[in-house]
């Protein structure tokens, strides 16, 4: 019985990994079709976002399962309910991800991306995938350097997407209604999907060192 | 034991109700000061906001002792689920009613408001508003049509929204970028709001009738 339990708190954890690691693949893949206007990478990872959302929806009700049939207690219960408030979040980066690919597909054959800001939007977005990654890899191991990695990452993408502002409100701006639009909102999308980053790290910061109270809600 | 339980579950219920309210008339505040400018009601709505994380965190703290003392099951376990997820949301709604307010202090002494979307925006911050209050009172009632009233403000907001991205992209759109990117960000900001109480209905449904499994994540 014990033995059937931990299981389950491993299938869980593995479970959330799993989840964080195709989620830093839709941000790949939807930042390589953003930055080439490739509608049919977008489709992919359009397509490919219910996969995120039926494995998000898996994992809770196992959660659930867990509280209700094993009554978890102390570190065990923690991971249980780190679980069911992270799911959440990783879900929603995997619809930040889509966002950006949709994105692209809405303004086909067009670029979306906007003149002038095509290397601040691949910047970003390689850092919103490393970021991903590494909060995969802190799931696994619970090291916490890589908390710190990710805040600092997000530091980065704080600093672009105000540039990204600075730009578009700047008087050398060129770009359309359209374009403006576009900037605002992917710039948007890439510093909220390091926001869940950062909010999923602090809740695994807290699972690993036992203070609940200093975790802001997502 | 069993009434210290109970009352604990109660304070649970009625502490996301109180949450509610408090993002609801931080919207309300939050709208009245996009609209008019005014600055320092703008600013009451941001240095409120930190009462309602405060509140989301202190419930999310009773939620876990819940589970880890009274190890809950059938609907008592549910409503400490419910609660744990729902917080989430609450909190972030209340984030984004502190994000209008931002875009009004930022703007001053200028107007936030684009010209020509002020009917727009006054009417998205009322259903926002509206749906807000319908949601306090679903979680104090469990009172189905109200989940379905929220649905359905939902999807006029959903049509202001593409509304809003039709008058910018329109060729008699004069602002200037800036008032391109306040439209673009504001109308996100009341799209989102309007998809966390969705998404706060579909727990409490779900609650009420003990299907989980069509429950998405947030």
């Amino acid at each position: 019985m014990r033995e059937v339990f931990h299981q389950s708190l491993e299938e869980l954890q593995s479970g959330l990994v799993e989840i964080a690691e195709l989620v830093a693949t839709a941000m790949e893949k939807a930042t390589t079709a953003f930055g080439t206007s490739d509608v049919t990478l977008a489709e992919e990872v359009i397509d490919a976002d219910s996969v995120i959302d039926e494995r998000a929806l898996a994992l809770d009700e196992l959660a659930i399962e867990i509280l209700a049939r094993q009554q978890p207690v102390a570190r065990d219960l923690r991971i249980v309910v780190m679980s069911l408030r992270v799911s959440a979040s990783l879900e929603r980066m995997g619809d930040i991800a889509e966002h950006v690919a949709q994105l692209t597909r809405m303004r086909f054959p067009e670029r979306a991306i906007p003149k002038g800001l095509k290397s601040t939007f691949t910047r970003m977005g390689e850092l919103d995938v490393a970021l991903a990654r590494d909060l995969a890899e802190l799931l696994r191991t619970e090291d916490l350097d890589l908390a710190e990695r990710i805040r600092n990452a997000d530091d980065d993408i704080d600093e672009l997407h105000i540039a990204v502002f600075e730009k578009v409100l700047s008087d050398s701006w060129q770009g359309e209604a359209s374009a403006t639009v576009d900037a605002t909102l992917a710039s948007r999308y890439h510093e909220r999907f390091a926001d869940h980053a950062v909010s999923v790290a602090k809740k695994v910061v807290y699972l690993a060192t036992g203070d609940w109270a200093a975790d802001p809600p997502a």
